[in-house]
């Protein structure tokens, strides 16, 4: 964070003082990320002044890098042929994450300048339905015949020109399909004349173009990929995934989690504009208050009690807020198990055995504390009974609440994460107001 | 999740089968991540069996995947004689993982059974601190001088015998100081006779041994690293860490982030026996009691006001559950940001200006829409107006506290994500309770 700031204060120095040719220098030796963080920090007609002093190459690794207000704001004001020329170097898999982001006249309008073959590679990749294996990956791979020896597959790793540095040489048939693959130290390692056919491996883990970008994730942290090779619904070798895409992937999904337990939209971040992001805020503020009426309203049936004794109301939302913690922590657990792949069907009874299990031991513990503490504050025994009582229930009612919810939305195919504490909690407060409530209306004529 | 049902259940047929040789076959052809999966779900007796029809490389693969509480259960069912001799087989690594695992004196006995070059380069890497760069790389890289020429480069290569595939060639000086490193392609394709000076590349991404792993995922991430090499403090390589591991630990801190702001420990599985994860959730549990009766006894300052009029305490939990929500999308949003490295100090007042103007609006829409419905269905007037605007007041303060809080607590480097529902939700919900209970006090001769 303070070299972020220390470069962003350099760059406005040299900005101010005219010294654009050092900046250049500046920026040439700083990697295209941090450049990317930094230009965000900077007020836009500064952006364009700083991106339009990076070599083409550094242009075109920023770009891909840049968040995508940024970058939406940044490519409006530049030129057209300006930002295809620099697409144009670079490799098609990032050039898609770009496009992707534009609007769809200005995407257009960009593809049509680039040059004609890149242009029509990124098009192509465009096709693949967004979160696809398709989508994620780069046509730029090196595959040999699965006749070829090793010295041949060699003169074919030098003429290849490729963005990234390959680490692995696929081998294919005589129709293009995947059938092996040679991690480029074997080719070190063994005598030219051997055929490739002798030194792959075959037993290689591919993905089709259509499957989920987060099974694919999925795959190379349960297998420890480090590339992954992309075929057609026929087996042919279409393209590869690189790790770093991967783990952007994963990076992702583990926001969308994050966030939609925390009720917000899943891809927001910290610099979307407000009127971006207002709808999908207003939405999970709208059920809120859905579900928060709906726990009003079984209060409202005990208006009688409450009127008759006013002390009630004083202890009604410590149930609520002890069943909302205990089925936010539950299906927290619960939900990031899935997403992990831990939380397989067969352990469901395991699982739910152990919460119910800590809702009785928690339950009875913060049952009691909060019985002596009510009892030692007003003083009425029976009332401080029945409170620790509904604690208790409602901490149970928590538990199976916060495993089964989850374990239902799966089911469905619905994603366990939108269960947030929105939704769950809504019926931890409904059943600790019931339950307080209730039982204090039943036994009323012993509480006056 | 279908397959290792499939899995599991043709496992436990071939086992009441005593078909052992058929279900040895089966086990040599999947994959070690799955069996560790599937063994998860058999009882321990099993289990064991299951484990001693795998070879040993596998058998260790195996263990350096299963989840903690197998393992422990896994192991200490096995003879250490038979534990030692698997984990001989296993990258020092990987066997670093499995014996951090154990209990003390068990790890002991069985690093002493073990070979005595593995036990000794195991127990140099557990002396690195848990959580660093040191205790996640392997010690198995190859390296040359950089006088070497490509030739002598390849030709080391060969007689390395690595339990990974190698992609890098590591450039060392005189005092194996990190000066360069040559992807393995580059060595394929320039004249042997080249010194591997001329093809190194220099400015190498590296970190100490004592670098956070968190830091290590950060870099990975950011420049797009393959492997990372850990140096010591003088710059001489030690190591280099892996990208699955990188993962793991990428996985691993999304997991914390998620569990944090859920309330719950942190580093918490669904498989964890409840005694083991019982204190964690208690005390997290027992804070929200604190905070809740905080919270309550603000409410029993106005126990009067609602003796007078019961139907406050209808509507007071409503406002605090506005607020909850509005606290709780602002602070996932923030602390989210903080974790990706997106939220940077520049960029405080344009994240607080956006969550404020969020709360305005969608507080005043939120209100009316309250107001509106509590006049239909109490009919008083002021009593709705008095709601709607405690409303908006607590999503304006849940705005600035979801977003100073965690920026607090980290400037005082304290992990954001503790900044959990339960602590920033008690801002709200006090305010809550105040504002409306108070609004409500100070006007009662007119609600009356």
């Amino acid at each position: 964070m303070d070299e972020n700031a220390r470069l962003v204060d350099s760059i406005k120095e040299m900005l101010e003082g005219g010294r654009e040719e050092r900046l250049a220098d500046l920026l040439a030796e700083t990697h295209a990320a941090d450049v990317s963080v930094v230009l965000r920090e900077l007020p836009l007609s500064d952006q364009v002044q700083v991106f339009r002093l990076l070599a083409p190459q550094q242009a075109g690794a920023v770009l891909s890098e840049l968040d995508d207000p940024t970058l939406l704001e940044l490519v409006r004001t530049l030129d057209e042929v300006e930002v295809s020329k620099i697409l144009d170097q670079m490799p098609s898999d990032d050039v898609v994450e770009v496009v992707d982001e534009l609007p769809p006249e200005q995407a257009e309008k960009i593809l049509d300048l680039m040059e004609e073959e890149k242009s029509e590679e990124v098009q192509e990749l465009l096709e693949y339905e967004e979160g696809t294996a398709g989508r994620l990956m780069s046509p730029d791979f090196i595959a040999v015949h699965e006749g070829a020896t090793v010295a041949e597959a060699i003169e074919h790793i030098r003429k290849a020109a490729s963005g990234d540095d390959p680490f692995y040489l696929y081998v294919v048939d005589d129709h293009d399909h995947l059938v092996g693959v040679v991690p480029l130290h074997r080719l070190l390692t063994v005598d030219p004349t051997t055929p490739v056919r002798a030194v792959r491996r075959e037993d290689v883990e591919s993905v089709t173009v259509d499957t989920d970008q987060e099974e694919v994730a999925r795959r190379v942290q349960r297998y420890d990929l480090r590339e992954v090779p992309v075929v057609d619904n026929r087996g042919r070798l279409l393209g590869t995934i690189g790790i770093d895409d991967v783990i952007d992937v994963m990076s992702e999904e583990a926001t969308e989690d994050i966030q939609r337990l925390g009720g917000v939209g899943g891809d927001e971040t910290v610099l979307d504009s407000p009127r971006v992001v207002f709808r999908k805020r207003l939405v999970w503020r709208l059920i809120n208050l859905g579900t928060a009426l709906l726990a009003a309203s079984v209060i409202g049936v005990f208006e009688p009690a409450i009127q008759a004794l006013a002390t009630l109301a004083i202890f009604m939302p410590i149930v609520a807020s002890m069943g909302g913690i205990g089925t936010t922590q539950t299906a927290t657990v619960v939900i990031r198990g899935m997403a992990l792949g831990d939380f397989t069907a067969g352990l469901l009874a395991r699982v739910l055995t152990k919460e119910v299990w800590l809702a009785l031991t928690t339950g009875a513990a913060n049952g009691l504390i909060l019985a002596l503490i009510a009892y030692l504050w007003k003083g009425q025994a029976l009332l401080s009974v029945i409170l620790g009582a509904a604690l208790l229930f409602n901490m149970v009612v928590a538990a199976v609440v916060g495993t089964l919810v989850p374990v239902a939305l799966r089911t469905f195919r619905i994603d366990p994460a939108i269960a947030s504490s929105v939704i769950i909690t809504a019926f931890t407060d409904i059943c600790g107001f019931f339950s307080f409530l209730g039982l204090a209306t039943l036994l009323m004529s012993f509480l006056l």
